[in-house]
């Protein structure tokens, strides 16, 4: 049978009952292969077996998402056995579930689903055709009369506008957190998080772009426009959403948490709750930065929640800015986690985050 | 500086004006290296430089999205220069768009588009928790009185419910006509195409499953019960929708194809507009197949269109049900075009037959 005569098909990635996991792969010429783990400081070597198959089983992991890829002697490889994927603008890589004995809240489960609506528009602030996606949640009715707050949340650099729905599961974590009553019903906005696209092209042999300082703040400078005069407005007249500040969240990751205090600190009129988780790419001289710190009252500022990962090497900027804020008579909540700068830090992030929202009747100003 | 120790990256692909296009892999040990290009009838060899780069470079191409894939020594590679990819459920490709001097149907331009909807829930019919797309129109409106007409859109073999606006552009095509004036108006449904999802798990050694004639007979069984008990109700009570049959069409690809067959010719009283573009996996014993072709009239099926590509091994078998169907009396409109078993066939499929719907008032009956 012509089926018979291809090599057997490898096996990969294989999970074990324990969360072990097995990676393989046939590359018979290869010198070296290593499979690289998100959230692991190293790759892994793997070893061959006689038949030309790639193979390293890892420790038990606990249960998560996990992205990974293969190099085989300086050559990037997904992985030809799995096709879970991780959307990236730079570069992609596979996932591999590990699940626990209950679910985790990023599974997917038979409980109520809320929707997630793809929006695609010209912006001409920025001057391109984007996407940005919205989560309505479980029982949303565009036809009755309630209302809904919403938490603007933004992904990292080299994510798209799909980040937080396809990788970080954002829908599956508040359709999780709602059906617990752990969350309030809310909606949730995820635009794309570039002013200037041009950051996510880099060149041959140029610097990274997002380390041009110019490039960067006309990068946030135009999103930050983009979101407030393309995408609210468009959210605003579509949904049944509540239009008051204390209704409305920033938060974002990464380059989306520098975004997330850069718009929520320099318009206190309009959002009463921030995040930032790994917050990345801030510039050292944040009173420039966040001029309406100085000159407005922040007294309607019910959380400003600043996490970070132990492990990450942006814990110390980190740090940084909660220091400055804190001396800004700004009550932060500061938050450090295990884990490095991945996605299983910010899908627990959300997942620890979206609870506190919405929640100014029992909370008290984050500004002294 | 860190970043020029490195190799410089490979550009690929690199798409010349003339629309021939240059794909390059840098992978110094493989001995042979080829690229296969959807719609390509052989892979194509590729030269290495004194680099370690493998190159080779087209013929002018029309402009479309093509796939592709590299095979390094029997690996399967997806190209690491480019994070564009289609998603499938056996294998993984690479995309390529070679842009025409003006914009084809599918291409993302600044014209009113509509929205794509992601619905999760639980089938109590297959038993798994699974997703349908639905796009609105621009414009749509759901607290407006106005209701539209829906086409249910099937995917293909190996396709997940992403397929049709991921990979066929259903939704920019339809924005495309629509801002035309050459479709009216309408809401598509994308639901999951497998009524047994064990269909799309080979396993090593075994035949393919979809050969597995109880397998697949079932797969079109549940499908079918799938979409007519579960989907359909959600989309009539979500969504502001014409339910009389001359405002329901169904159409499919491949195996999607098969199914609008089955499903729309046995529910003459559900749909009447049919449309089957590249159908296979039909059996050959039509007269079981559509049993409600004898006992049940066909005399408000409006279009009955069943289009393949002159190139597509299906062609055969689907020059053999029009043959067929036309001997039970019924009028169908045979479509042969260009072309292999490629998305370039769908999205042009798609685009020549969406116009066509919901015409009853200037259509004679596709019944004799």
């Amino acid at each position: 049978m012509a089926f018979a005569q291809q090599p057997a098909p490898v096996l990969s990635p294989e999970v074990h009952p324990d969360g072990r996991v097995t990676f393989r792969l046939r590359d018979p010429n290869a010198k070296k292969v290593t499979v690289s783990l998100e959230g692991g400081k190293e790759p892994l070597a793997m070893q061959k077996d006689e038949s030309g198959v790639w193979s390293i089983t890892t420790g038990a992991l606990a249960p998560d998402l996990y992205g990974y890829s293969f190099d085989a002697d300086g050559l990037h490889l997904l992985d030809p056995s799995n096709t879970e994927i991780k959307p990236n603008l730079l570069q992609l890589s596979n996932v591999v579930h590990v699940p626990g004995s209950s679910p985790s809240p990023w599974d997917v489960t038979d409980i109520p689903h809320g929707l997630v609506h793809r929006h695609s528009y010209h912006s001409s602030i920025v001057g391109d055709n984007r996407d940005f996606y919205v989560y309505t949640p479980p029982g949303y009715d565009s036809t009755a009369d309630t209302r809904y707050p919403v938490l603007y949340l933004l992904h990292g650099y080299s994510d798209d506008a799909s980040g937080w729905t396809q990788v970080g599961k954002a829908n599956l974590i508040l359709d999780s957190l709602i059906s617990e009553g752990k969350a309030r019903p809310m909606i949730i906005v995820m635009p794309l998080g570039y002013g200037a696209p041009e950051i996510v092209h880099p060149a041959a042999g140029a610097p990274p772009p997002f380390s041009n300082h110019d490039l960067r703040e006309r990068n946030f400078d135009r999103f930050r426009q983009a979101l407030l005069d393309e995408v609210m407005p468009v959210v605003e007249k579509s949904y049944k959403v509540d239009t008051d500040h204390d209704s409305r969240a920033i938060a974002g990751l990464s380059m989306g948490g520098a975004e997330s205090l850069l718009t929520g600190l320099n318009h206190p009129e309009k959002f009463a709750y921030i995040g930032a988780f790994s917050a990345g790419g801030l510039g050292e001289d944040f009173a420039t930065q966040f001029p309406q710190l100085k000159t407005t009252s922040h007294a309607g500022l019910h959380l400003l929640w600043i996490a970070c990962g132990t492990e990450d090497r942006l814990i110390t900027p980190n740090r940084q800015v909660i220091g400055w804020l804190k001396n800004q008579d700004l009550q932060v909540t500061p938050i450090e986690t295990p884990g490095m700068h991945t996605w299983m830090v910010w899908r627990r992030n959300l997942a620890a985050f979206a609870p506190l929202l919405f929640r100014a009747a029992d909370s008290t100003s984050a500004s002294k």
